[in-house]
């Protein structure tokens, strides 16, 4: 059994003492109650809650053989969806891969469509893929959210004009509703290869599922140990009690968010997790900002922001608090050469390993906005590795689901995303949108 | 001469009326009379304000011809600096430039280092440009700041070890301070060539110094019209009124500050503008988030983030506002084809280019946010070329002055970036820093 990661809320006082997150266990527990026995709101989207342990070995391993085929067959994949569909995979594949090669040696790159509707996107996409070995992995539940089925179309044609419509449809799979919907009935008509997404797991918990698991396999990571990573976590948030990581954090920030502290800061200091960020923000966002409240989430990528944000954070408006993500050892040696001259003044650092200076700014800001007032909870994640990076999505998953019921919304539904959809039919008169088209013409 | 952008404010009402907007104009005449005559705090900072037009001819053309002797000699040109020796850069050549390809065809890919402490990321660069013809860019006015230093003292080892040292000094340039500090030193030593960074232009406001310009001109894009772009906007930002898009922004966003909007979101719906953002959030959050003040800057890409962050902006906390960046025209075309069999129900936009779509999800997200509660500045780009960029910049760099001064900060320091450096100096043991080491290791 591999460590955990550690939630720290050392360093959340004064705001909020470690006694005031103590007595807030029993509306942790509470929040768990209604996640286990599936008595709150939203209670027919909790499949994530036991997914990673119940996700067969074979679903594994037909995953895995997927990708080995798509791998076999292709330069480049592009993963087509939007939302969890997307920055589940980009926020992992970032994680692990290497920051200035376009894949891992032996696996295609994955690039991702359908994650806006950008024309010189699409067009510089279809140049890129203009006689390149390339295949498709398009995740929509419906097949009918207008990003990814714009992308889809263009592609599919693109796909099927290179290689002809018999190949190109071993080169697509599809990830979707079981039984309904215009994707899955295309993938039956077209015979596609498919994967489910489930009814009751949504699309910003859904990256343990096929929906993330496959597009991460096809870039060449360990899907296995991710869901082992995530099955330990699973087993280990149970419990209302102080063991229980994510019990503490959902019940730190709650506690924080009531003394004031309305935004908060993920914080990375390692440039890999940009995506996780990303991936969190929506986890988190589009959770709890309902109803005219929630924590604002924002994300900062350090030692890079605090040339940016870092004033801010520093001296701002104290009205935030950061949750500081510190990867406990990296995965590559570099140390600081010696040079004679020392102009720049660095010999006293020189043998050192530039992940010691890296922790030392970590440890220094910590300190400093401490003292600045804006308190830091802490997440110790020992090393950036598939095991660590499903262990800390699960954590972030469970933490979110205690921490909307202690908000008081419902954690799992997303009603203010159609607003803008709706809008957007009514102007681009899609049939069955005749009255919205009729009142929004007419207030323009 | 070209169109300007422009500001719309018809969407903050009804927090703001634009009445009381025009209400601040007094307030706004004595901020850029503060600029212009250099009479508030920061005086000393003021370089950037005529520096469009006052940047001479002979130096654009020196900037180009370096621009284009590294690109003869290198594929790939490494920049090295951090916060605004970065952002501006990135964020020019990321809104230029092709989504997919690594550089323009003809000029060298530009990457950057010196702007994190990650040492994964080193060593992936490192091994990047292992056996590639390489040169560096290195931008910093001490030479002494750590993260920058630490890169290059790296990279500019690999140079020399992999072409020689006489070699070396060829392919790199520094941009530094124009007499003091270690790297104008070693410059001097070394016989780099070499470009100054003038002591009234901040990090923040150099991205039209030689600081972006360099980077800019390497990655093969024209600082020419960004310098006309930027002239043009500081000849039509002089004036206290409505005709000066600067003021109209700046007090339109202190209006919504003072009405509790404390959050400001800078809204694009191209994916090219990711690092625009960024660089506008370094330069608004540094500008103002002091003595406990200042609008807290986000950005959100759309229509991405309406599957993220879109469900907290349309319903959570109503505390915030946006600033929407809509750019008139696209480069390229692509058209949503027709599909026999509609499954995806998407042949009512067949034949639409997707740029028309995206149109209407912004407006169809701007009507459903105003009407959410959530007041919207829109700023219109025609067009994402150098030209307007460059406009764009100028434009947002005098809104901050004004809008600073309007806060009632000194917008042109960061004395809460001292606040980590000094931290980690203590913690790594720099000499001279004897007494806050003894200190910070007995709090440890």
């Amino acid at each position: 059994m591999t460590k955990e990661i550690q939630v720290n809320l050392n360093h959340i006082a004064p705001v909020v003492s470690e006694t005031a997150v103590t007595a807030l266990m029993p509306e942790v527990a509470d929040a768990l109650s209604k996640i286990h026995n599936a008595t709150g709101a939203g209670n027919d989207f909790l499949g994530w809650v036991d997914l990673p342990t119940r996700t067969p070995a074979s679903l594994v391993d037909e995953i895995n053989a997927t990708a080995a085929d798509l791998s076999n067959q292709c330069d480049v994949v592009v993963a087509i969806g939007i939302g969890g569909s997307y920055l589940g995979a980009k926020a992992v594949i970032e994680a692990l891969g290497d920051s200035f090669a376009e894949a891992k040696p032996g696996a295609p790159r994955v690039v991702f469509a359908g994650q806006n509707i950008g024309e010189d996107y699409l067009f510089e996409l279809q140049e890129y893929l203009r006689g390149k070995r390339f295949g498709i992995i398009v995740i929509s539940e419906s097949g009918t959210t207008t990003e990814p089925a714009i992308a889809f179309r263009l592609l599919k044609a693109q796909l099927e004009e290179q290689v002809g419509k018999e190949r190109a449809k071993d080169l697509i799979v599809a990830i979707t509703d079981a039984h309904r919907g215009a994707l899955r009935q295309l993938a039956t008509e077209e015979g596609y290869r498919t994967f489910v997404i489930e009814d009751s797991v949504g699309g910003r918990f859904s990256v343990l599922s096929p929906v993330g698991l496959l597009p991460i396999a096809v870039a060449g990571f360990d899907i296995k140990a991710l869901l082992a990573g995530a099955a330990q976590m699973q087993r280990a948030t149970i419990n209302a009690n102080a063991t229980n990581q994510a019990a503490l954090y959902a019940a730190a920030r709650n506690a924080l968010y009531r003394a004031g502290k309305k935004i908060e800061i993920l914080v990375n200091y390692n440039p890999k997790l940009h995506y996780f960020g990303e991936w969190w923000k929506q986890l988190y966002g589009e959770s709890e900002g309902k109803d005219h409240r929630g924590i604002f989430p924002a994300a900062v990528d350090n030692s890079t922001d605090l040339h940016s944000m870092g004033q801010w954070i520093q001296d701002g408006e104290r009205t935030i608090f950061e949750t500081v993500l510190t990867v406990g050892k990296v995965h590559h040696s570099v140390t600081i050469p010696t040079d004679e001259a020392n102009l720049d003044g660095l010999n006293y650092i020189a043998g050192k390993h530039v992940d010691e200076v890296n922790k030392m700014a970590e440890l220094g800001t910590r300190l400093a906005h401490v003292d600045g007032g804006v308190p830091n909870i802490v997440i110790t994640v020992p090393e950036l590795n598939e095991n660590y990076l499903g262990q800390l999505i699960y954590f972030f998953e469970k933490a979110c689901g205690i921490s909307g019921y202690m908000l008081g919304v419902n954690p799992f539904n997303q009603p203010g995303v159609e607003a803008y959809k709706k809008n957007m039919f009514a102007l681009l008169e899609k049939p069955g949108y005749e009255a919205e088209t009729e009142a929004i013409k007419k207030r323009l």
